[in-house]
């Protein structure tokens, strides 16, 4: 399993992901999920996989692959001319890279699905960020939905619908994210710490703040032990129960 | 889907349980998940479920008929010596159920699967809790895991795992669950109010607090709409994010 979440703020994008893979419950490694391409002053793109690490790593490197060897038939995430663009690429590259390991004879005890999360932003348009499913179709964050979760998105929801707020600022975004992942990681064991993130500021048009915080980092630390605590206080602060009523 | 939660508290056993029954998502219905049997000062058993309608009714209106005509071969569930044979009559009446459902030759779109809660005390042992499984296997509360959710377990889990305290009176239970409740039902349309609740007094061998809260009651509206807030004052609380450390 896997946590991500990518959130659009009025100042910018917010992306969030774990690093914990696993092939059964005994065997569980670390891998960075978010991959950033940039070209400074006129684009930056930030994508984060959840699902078989064979296929997202795949994907990655096929989308890498055409950077260096472009042609007209498949533009590269550098060359197409918007965000809409950019997720049909990556959805088209996603479904052929399914299609190829689930046709080729080969068998699995795991599906080869995948599903991504992009978003960035192109030139004058204003940033944009899509839910990419392994059929290769996606959906786009809108003011109702600003915000997208792939992979055990369950536990962390409910902080995330009620604290969210597009006028949030980076600081904040990352607590209320660092909440909802330790919230997320107390209870499934298959998403793990540390955590990547990167802060993409709208019209800044190259990568933003990029960063990893660890498990044992002081400030996820004081996050982990203090929310238990807040919650407490704060159920303690509603008015009580009353079976008179 | 359903969400049922079932508490080992010092002073005795806590139960609430959702409404709604889904068959689509287009025929939605209510009915009680909840049954209780009772024989004042010798025992008060009750039972919750969770899944397929038809088997859970089943079970419950086997366990009735069995209290009409005992015999030998089959108990009732007040005739059983212990709470560990009445797990074990209603694993079995489950199992039986289930098993003569799918094996009748008829079809379904759905599994005939359930799962169900069943906690009580008889005579001087101390009250017991269990879940119990679609193959007739069940497990039991302990004091690492003093209680039990079935149905959608996930998105009211965090708040349960982190301000449960075994001394709770059953007020404070009472606010604890209904915060879990919410949260649940906020994410999850196939879980609705109103929610039935059975409160048992350790020792006291009957029926305890029993009832049922509407979404429109005034206190539920309050947990609902306060919660959300004191999250985000709680949030707001916690130390900020620093992207310089």
């Amino acid at each position: 399993m896997t946590y991500c979440v990518g959130m659009m703020l009025n100042r910018g994008l917010v992306f969030m992901s774990d690093t914990r893979t696993n092939a059964g419950l005994d065997n569980i490694s670390t891998f960075r999920k978010m991959s950033i391409w940039e070209e400074e002053g006129e684009r930056c793109i930030t994508l984060m996989s959840a699902g078989n690490l064979a296929t997202t790593q795949a994907v990655v490197s096929e989308l890498d692959e055409r950077l260096k060897a472009p042609s007209e038939r498949a533009p590269s995430l550098l060359a197409v001319p918007s965000m809409f663009q950019a997720a049909r690429l990556v959805g088209e590259t996603l479904r052929d890279v399914i299609d190829r390991q689930a046709n080729s004879g080969q068998r699995a005890d795991t599906a080869f699905n995948a599903t991504l999360l992009l978003g960035g932003q192109i030139g004058d348009n204003p940033p944009r960020l899509f839910l990419i499913y392994p059929e290769g179709n996606f959906i786009e964050a809108s003011e109702d939905t600003p915000f997208f979760q792939t992979g055990e998105i369950k536990y962390g929801r409910p902080i995330l619908v009620r604290a969210y707020d597009p006028d949030m600022s980076f600081e904040e975004a990352m607590k209320l994210l660092l909440v909802s992942f330790d919230s997320t990681i107390k209870a499934n064991l298959t998403v793990g710490m540390p955590v990547d993130y990167h802060c993409y500021t709208t019209d800044s048009l190259k990568t933003g703040v990029v960063g990893r915080v660890e498990g044992d980092a002081p400030y996820f630390q004081s996050i982990s032990q203090g929310w238990g605590q807040a919650l407490k206080d704060t159920l303690d602060s509603l008015a009580p129960f009353s079976f008179d009523d």
